[in-house]
């Protein structure tokens, strides 16, 4: 287990301050922003950075923070938990960054195998005086915020009517079932993201919310009469500037947030064909902005806007998480476009983050991803068209691949190559390690490798919880 | 451009030392080790750690370096010097790494279309009265190892008999002959290494150092000629360790040295076979040592060498290259076990590494890789089976494909798929980003993104070379 080579001088006095530590003389509020993109790993910040800042010089927002470590990402089997396999998904991955504790892929902050529930550093953090708030562009009962606050065998437990419906591929240990509240469970994702009373909620997954709880009442109204506002767009000066209630509730789309850009034509990778014994590659494209994403909020304009809510109160410290979570949807669909955009979207709501940082001493900020993606940067098709001359035999990528003409006019081939065509489903994660960025850490010694565990602790000590 | 933030007292004092540094009241002499894993990105890195450690702790020598950042790699268009590609080769980027400055694939430290020769690091420390040596698993005269001596249009230029050999994949601008010594040039690699007095050379290649040069010598006699003692093989004590010439010359193999590890049965990863309609994934292996090995020294022990014979002298401080270059090799054709067995043989050789740098403070130790390689950690096959029975269509890894059975009985899944079965000649590079783990460099702050040229200036910056 790793250990933090720190004289932690606020650690001294934890006693005396709950939510607060000392710089100088002065007591500010501790904070802890953490972002995380979903399926973000070197290669998808790779990509992005070639599209949008060129292969000369730039960095991301994310590349700015001062200190760089790498991640183990680690996961039980549910059958047996005291073996480890090698790919995560974001429901186990979210849940140990949020518990600092194991567990197997599809739990929602619930032990492999076992099914106890794992507190998370959310509720701590709220038991010990914090505010709190997730953002995040997939839905709020999607894995990685639900990981912040609920406990459930499954990550498909999301509104009241998934609570007994059956779920296929998941083993009798993981069916919804016994977490509904009929059952004597805490219930839905949903209907424990409202209980928990969570100060600050945006994003998508509107239907679930709209679905009706065992005693009939629609948790929106459960939502509203709990002190959420609800919202449904974010403005300039919108209606939850004046709110004088104590929690909002924004959801600004039916399920995930549409996302912020599209490829030109709506082009995607797409296998390489094989005509006359010779790869034919597509032509290039570029990215556009996606239509559907007007009008939604964009994730820097929700952490702005749950920025301002959660410091509100300067006597106050704060638990914030912020997830880019379609970097990973888009990734899972080949799409090159969309996934960057996502990581862009992300970046920026970054810069939100370390500017308020910079106004708030206190504030630890960090970036991170849950696990590795398939796509991967690869040679261009004259590279695989000489190849394949001077062998006398097709060379050619196997899986899914795209040209992008980026907006320095370089061209960049993504190859996703993780489920064969012509049927693959859909790409599949990979079990790299994956980035981690830090913020607001003065003093503290981080190695080179760390596990998501470490992070939790990181969180934790930086919050003095119990 | 980065700008490094460090008050570097050392460059105050630089025109009385050439080859010292101050520490406290003593000068000590400046040394530099450069490690380079071919290939080496950080999908190659978590796989090796996996199977050599396990999932649950433990971390890499190279892991334990108390910084990490991460290596954007830069490759111009050799017919388009003022654009860039995104995918390199071990050439350019091992020239860049050598000489701070950008070239194209295929070049060893030469500019990209105009072909004027780049001066390296090894040879302005050189010109400062340090010691150097080259290290390599490759042949001697192998891309990475040249680039940091030698200036030729082309990697092929090995040898005095390629001189004059088309190379039939690259420009008229890259072919050897306008290097050859009959047109005025340098002459081969193996000539330019031979002639640049490098103090230490230790690695394979000795076929090209078997050939004759222009006046009909063989390049093994001209060595001698300068100094050179010429070893076949590294012992407790051998002839090296008594001799007085002033320079060593291992050659352990005709080409590139036998790689430590094989699959067991010779295994390599496979395409996946579908039978009526279903994959059929073939079964776990493990790895052994490679009988080829036998009598072969490993990295770590040519490592010890090469330090031994450059600290002989304590008044003169030393720049080394270590490449571990089969990572790279072995990941071409898809052999996971030979490409973990090499990672693991760097790893021990950094060790070393570390362990002179504790006892010879003004050690600068950097552990780098020149580009990304295709290999991934996969999903296992039940997971694939699963998918192929819920969606009733075979669900597999296009590519090649292997499943290691690990150290701690572990399955890991490993999938190759930058080029298409059943005739994908190798495995290609990716674009990725690179890591960069960092000793001996107290009191620097160190982005969380850094340029192959931002190593260089690091390294000449310490060395304090004009």
């Amino acid at each position: 287990m790793l250990k933090f080579r720190r004289i932690l001088a606020t650690l001294l006095i934890s006693g005396l301050l709950a939510t607060g530590a000392v710089f100088g003389d002065t007591v500010k509020p501790a904070n802890v922003i953490l972002f995380i993109g979903d399926g973000m790993d070197e290669h998808q910040i790779t990509m992005a950075r070639n599209y949008l800042l060129g292969p000369e010089e730039g960095l991301l927002a994310m590349e700015q923070l001062p200190v760089r470590s790498s991640v183990r990402v680690q996961t039980l089997l549910e059958n047996r938990p005291d073996r480890f396999t090698f790919i995560a998904d974001s429901a186990n991955s979210a849940s140990t960054l949020a518990t600092g504790q194991l567990t197997s892929i599809g739990r929602i902050a619930t032990s492999a195998g076992t099914d106890f529930d794992q507190p998370t550093i959310l509720q701590a953090a709220r038991e010990s005086g914090f505010l709190t708030g997730l953002v995040t562009t997939a839905s709020l009962t999607d894995a990685t915020p639900a990981a912040f606050v609920a406990h459930t065998a499954h990550r498909n437990c999301q509104g009241p009517e998934d609570m007994n419906r059956a779920i296929s591929y998941a083993p009798p240990s993981q069916q919804c079932a016994i977490d509904s509240k009929q059952q004597g469970g805490p219930g839905s994702i949903a209907e424990q993201l409202i209980d928990a009373r969570v100060d600050v909620l945006l994003g998508g997954g509107k239907k679930y919310f709209a679905q009706k709880n065992h005693s009939g009442a629609q948790l929106l109204d459960q939502a509203r009469s709990q002190g959420y506002q609800l919202i449904d767009h974010i403005g300039q000066h919108d209606a939850s500037d004046q709110s004088t209630e104590p929690r909002l509730l924004g959801l600004f789309s039916p399920g995930h947030l549409p996302v912020e850009w599209i490829g030109s034509g709506n082009r995607k990778a797409e296998a390489v064909e094989l005509v006359s014994g010779k790869p034919v590659f597509a032509a290039p494209f570029d990215c556009l902005k996606n239509p559907r994403h007007n009008g939604i909020p964009t994730l820097a304009q929700m952490t702005r806007k749950a920025l301002a809510r959660l410091s509100r109160d300067p006597s106050r410290g704060f638990f914030l998480m912020v997830e880019g979570a379609s970097i990973d949807k888009q990734a899972h669909r080949r799409n090159p476009c969309g996934q960057i955009g996502e990581l862009s979207a992300l970046d920026s709501a970054v810069a939100v983050g370390r500017e308020f940082a910079k106004q708030h001493p206190g504030t630890l900020v960090i970036v991170t991803a849950d696990h590795g993606q398939a796509s991967q940067i690869l040679p261009l098709p004259d590279n695989y068209m000489a190849l394949t001359e001077s062998l006398q035999s097709p060379q050619y990528p196997p899986g899914y691949y795209a040209v992008l003409k980026t907006r320095h006019d370089d061209l960049m081939a993504v190859g996703y190559a993780t489920n064969a065509p012509p049927q693959g489903g859909w790409e599949q994660h990979t079990g790299v390690d994956v980035p981690v960025f830090l913020e607001g850490i003065d003093g503290l010694e981080v190695p080179a490798l760390m596990s998501q565990r470490d992070i939790f602790r990181l969180m934790r000590e930086h919050l003095q919880l119990p």
